[in-house]
C-alpha cells in the first residue's frame, strides 16, 4: 500500500507556500531570508544545528489572516509551527519540532482590546507583551495589577499557555485565563464559555470561570490543537498595601525546616501569590559541587545558601496581621526574615528593583543579571521539574540536581516555584553557546535529568523541544492510554495534522516521531 | 441511502442488555423492575410523562464493570445515561435525555480512596455523597474541612462535574477537581495530569494542577465525552477560626449599593469562599407580586427581603482584620450586620445549624424548610442564569423573575451565589407534583426565563434536560462553532455515540435531537 507522505517539505512546495501567503497576507508578511529566519531558531541552537530547523516564518496581523494561513498550510501539507513572541528561550524559542515547519508568528496580533475595571480582566491578542499589557493598564487608569514572569519581554498568551508562573496572586498564570478565541486548522473560530453566545452581556465571556457544557480552554494550553488569538486574562485589584518578604537560609541543613514552616502558610493563604525560593545551587560563577553555601545571590548583597521571596496584596490591617503570622511561624528557625512596605500606587521608581517582579512589574533585570555574572555567549537549557511541597523532598531534589550539574562540570540557575501544593523546580542549566561541547553535555545533563527525576516519580511541567521525549515516555498509565487520547483529539480538530506536529509529544495519526 | 439506526432501543434489544449485563456485573446491578427504575426518573416528572424516560438501571462496582457496561451498550447500540448518585432533583435526577436510555448509576462506586492531610486532597469515587466523604474526613482525624452545596445527600463528584457550588474557599466544586480517571466508551482508561505516570511520586496527579500537555479534565465537566470513575479533590485546611456572617436587607430599593459594597471585597478575597445572597422573593407561601419585603426568610427570625451570608476562614488575627473591614466597607449602608465566630475545631452540634452550610458540614435542612413551607408534593425546576457581578445588573434580574412568575401565578426559592465577577442566580421554580396544570407552568416559567435572560445577555450555567435546548441555541457565535467543535470530540472519543446522547446539548454526528 502506498499513502502519501503526510508532508511536503520540498524546496519546490516551500517556495510555493512563500509565493501564495506573500500573495494572500503581503509580502511584508513572510519572512524568508536567513537572516530574518535566524531569530525565530532556538537561539541557543549553536552552529551547525539540524534539529528543530524552520523554513520561514509568517506573521499574520488578524484572526482573518490566520484562517489564510492554516488553509494554505493545509493544502499544501505543510506544518506550521505557532508561537506568540517566541522568547522563551530555555525552551527553544520558537523552534519547531518537525524541521521545515513555517513558524506562524503571531507578534503582530499585539492588541490590548479591553481593559475591565469592574470585572478585573483584560482581553488580549497572543502578540501582547508583558510590557505592553502592564503599559496599557497604566495608560487606561485602571488601578488592576498584572503578573509577570522573570523576563517583561515574552507574550503574556504565549507564557499562560505554555503553563508559565509569575508571583502574584494570578502568578499561576493558566489558571488565570478565562474564556478565549481559539482558530482551528479548519479554518474554524470558536470561543469559549459564554463567548460562544454572540449576544453576551458585559465580559460575560470573560467574567465568568466557564459556560454551559465542557470548557475548552484547558484543551489549547501545551498543545496543537489550535492557534489561540484571544485569551481574557484575569488582573488583581490594586492593593493597598504591597508586602514584598524575604527569607534568607544560611545553609543547606537549614532549608527543609523552613520549607515545612511555609508549607501551612502557602496552603491556607496566609502567604499570597506564588513564593519563590532560589537556591545558590549551581549559580553561574559558583562551583557546582561547592555545598559550602558561601555563594553570593546577586540578587541581595549577603553570603546566602537560600533565599525565600514571599508577599503580600492586600488591605493594610491584613497585611500586618499576614506578616505577624509569618514571624511568629518562623520564630526559632535559622532563618533572617526582611520585608519591605509599598504603597499599592507606588510608582515603579519607588520599589527597588528586586521587588518589581513581586510587584508585578514587568522588567529584564534577571537576563542582565546573569548575563553580567556568565558573560558573552551565555546560553542556558531548563530543567523544571514538579516535586511535592516539602523540604525532603526539596532536599532531594536539589541533592540530584547537585549531583548531576557536579558530574558534567556544569553550573546553573535554580529556583522553586511554590504552588499550594507542590514545588515546580526550575533550573536554567548554563551553556557558552560558542562551545559545541559544553553545550551537548548541556542536553545531555537535561536528559539525565529528566531520566533521574522520573525515577522519583517526579516529570516536568515544560521541556524543550530535544527533552519532550525523555518525559513523555513516563506517562505510561494505561499503555499510554493519555497520549492515545490526545491523538484522538488532534485527528478530529486537525486532521490534515498541520498546526504544531509534536509539540509536547501529541501528533495526527501515522506522522510519527521526526 | 440506507443507514442503520444509531440506536436500537426495541423491547427485544432491552430485553437482550438486561440479560447481557446481568450475566457480566451480576444479577444485582441490574435493576429493571419499574418499581426499582423510578427513582432513577425525573421524580418531579409527574404522572404520565413521556420525555426522559429511562429504560432500566445498571449499577457496576468497579473500572472493570463500567467498561463492561459500556462494552455491552456499543455492541448493541443502547445509549447509556451516567448518573452518580442522582440528587440534582431540579435538573432533573437521572432521567436521561433520550427515552429508552440506560442509566448507568455509580452508587455503588463509593470509595473514599485517600485522605492526604499533608497535600489538604482526597481521592473519591463518584458514589461518594457528601455526607460520606464528611464522615471519612472525620474518622481520618485529619484536619480538613470539605465545601458542601445545600443538600448533602448527593455525590460530590457527580456536584463537581455538574458546576456545582459551595461556600467554603472551595466552593467552587469543579475549581476544587485535579485530575481525575475517565473511562472513555471504548473502554480505555485514562489518567489526567501527572495521574498518566504511572510511577508517579505520593499525591502529585492531585497536588498539581496539570501535568505536562493540555489538561483535559474540563472536558469531562458537563458533558458525555467519559465516565468519570476517580477525581482527586482539593480540601480546605481546618480553619483556627470560622466567622459566619449575615446581612439583613429590608428593602428592594437597598439591595444594589450592598451588592456593589460587597464586589470589591469578595474580589480582593476580603471576603472568602462564595458568599450566597437569599432573596425573600417568591419564598413558597409569600405572594410572588407582592415587592413590600414583609416576607419572613425562614432561615433567620427578621422580615427582611435579603439575606447575604459571607464567611472567613483563617486566623483569628486575620478573621479580625477581615471583620473590621467589612463593616466599615458597609458603615452608612442601610443593611444590619450579623456575626457568629466559631473556633475550626468546633463540634457540629456546637455550631447553630444555619451555619452548617458555611461551615462546611453536609445536612438536608433546605429541603426540610422548604417542604415544611411548601407541603406535599413541593416539587421544583430551577432556572440559573449567570449575570456579571453589579447592583444594577442583580436588581434587573430579580425584577425579570418577579415579572415572570407573577405572570404565572408561581412561587420559588430565589438566591445568587457570588463568585468574584460574576453572580449565579438560582431560581427554585415550586410546583405541586400532583398538579399538571401548574407544573406545566411551572416549565413554561422556566423556557420563558431563559429566552428573556437570554435577551440581555445572560444565560445559565446548567439547566435541566426540558430547557437544554433553549439555552444551547443561544451559542450562536460563528454559527455555532462551539457546539460543531463539541461535536468534533464527542465523535473521536466515542465513536458508537452511546454516552449520554444529548447532554447539555452534545451529540454524536447523526444522531439528532430526539
Amino acid at each position: 500500500m502506498t499513502t502519501t507522505p503526510r508532508y511536503d517539505l520540498s524546496t519546490e512546495n516551500l517556495d510555493r507556500a512563500i509565493a501564495r501567503l506573500s500573495e494572500a497576507l503581503g509580502a511584508d508578511a513572510v519572512l524568508a531570508a536567513p537572516e530574518r529566519v535566524a531569530e525565530f531558531h532556538d537561539p541557543y541552537e549553536g552552529e551547525g544545528a539540524t534539529e528543530f530547523q524552520p523554513s520561514f516564518v509568517v506573521q499574520p496581523a488578524s484572526v482573518e489572516e490566520v484562517q489564510a494561513v492554516l488553509r494554505i498550510a493545509t493544502e499544501l501539507r505543510i506544518p506550521v509551527w505557532t508561537s506568540s513572541v517566541g522568547r522563551n528561550f530555555g525552551y527553544g524559542g520558537s523552534a519547531p519540532v518537525v524541521s521545515g515547519s513555517i513558524v506562524l508568528s503571531l507578534r503582530r496580533m499585539n492588541r490590548v482590546l479591553e481593559i475591565s475595571e469592574s470585572g478585573a480582566y483584560a482581553v488580549i491578542e497572543p502578540g501582547v507583551r508583558f510590557f505592553d499589557l502592564h503599559e496599557a493598564i497604566k495608560a487606561s487608569g485602571a488601578k488592576l495589577w498584572m503578573s509577570v514572569p522573570d523576563l517583561g519581554w515574552g507574550s503574556v498568551t504565549g507564557n499562560a499557555l505554555e503553563h508559565g508562573f509569575g508571583s502574584t496572586v494570578h502568578g499561576d498564570h493558566a489558571s488565570a485565563v478565562h474564556g478565549m478565541e481559539v482558530v482551528l486548522a479548519s479554518g474554524e473560530v470558536v470561543r469559549t464559555g459564554f463567548g460562544a453566545a454572540s449576544g453576551s452581556a458585559d465580559g460575560l465571556w470573560h467574567r465568568h470561570r466557564r459556560g454551559f457544557g465542557p470548557s475548552l480552554d484547558s484543551l489549547f494550553f501545551q498543545s496543537n490543537f489550535g492557534v489561540v488569538t484571544k485569551i481574557g486574562l484575569w488582573l488583581m485589584p490594586e492593593p493597598e498595601t504591597f508586602v514584598s518578604g524575604w527569607l534568607a537560609v544560611q545553609s543547606e541543613e537549614d532549608l527543609a525546616p523552613v520549607v515545612d514552616a511555609l508549607r501551612p502558610l502557602v496552603l491556607d493563604g496566609t502567604i499570597q501569590g506564588l513564593p519563590l525560593m532560589m537556591s545558590a545551587l549551581g549559580t553561574p560563577g559558583v562551583p557546582p559541587g561547592d555545598p559550602s553555601g558561601e555563594a553570593s545571590l546577586s540578587i541581595l548583597p549577603l553570603p546566602v545558601r537560600y533565599l525565600i521571596r514571599y508577599s503580600f496584596y492586600d488591605r493594610a490591617p491584613l497585611a500586618e496581621a499576614r506578616s505577624a503570622i509569618v514571624r511568629e511561624a518562623l520564630a526559632g528557625l535559622p532563618v533572617h526574615v526582611d520585608e519591605r512596605r509599598y504603597r499599592g500606587d507606588a510608582a515603579q521608581e519607588d520599589v527597588d528593583p528586586i521587588d518589581w517582579l513581586p510587584g508585578g512589574i514587568p522588567n529584564m533585570k534577571m537576563i542582565e543579571d546573569l548575563q553580567a555574572v556568565a558573560g558573552e555567549g551565555y546560553a542556558h537549557i531548563d530543567f523544571s521539574a514538579v516535586i511535592p511541597f516539602d523540604g525532603a523532598s526539596a532536599r532531594e531534589h536539589e541533592a540530584m540536581i547537585r549531583e548531576v550539574l557536579g558530574e558534567a562540570g556544569l553550573t546553573g540557575a535554580f529556583a522553586w516555584i511554590t504552588n499550594s501544593r507542590t514545588l515546580v523546580g526550575i533550573l536554567m542549566i548554563t551553556f557558552d553557546v560558542n562551545d559545541p561541547a559544553q553545550a551537548a553535555r548541556a542536553r545531555e545533563v537535561a536528559k539525565t535529568l529528566a531520566h533521574r527525576a522520573a525515577a522519583r516519580g517526579w516529570y516536568e511541567y515544560r521541556a524543550h523541544p530535544s527533552l519532550i521525549d525523555d518525559v513523555v515516555k513516563h506517562f505510561d498509565f494505561g499503555d499510554h492510554s493519555l497520549y492515545r487520547t490526545y491523538g484522538l483529539i488532534k485527528d478530529a480538530l486537525d486532521p490534515a495534522g498541520i498546526l504544531s506536529p509534536g509539540n509536547h509529544g501529541i501528533w495526527p495519526s501515522g506522522a510519527g516521531a521526526s
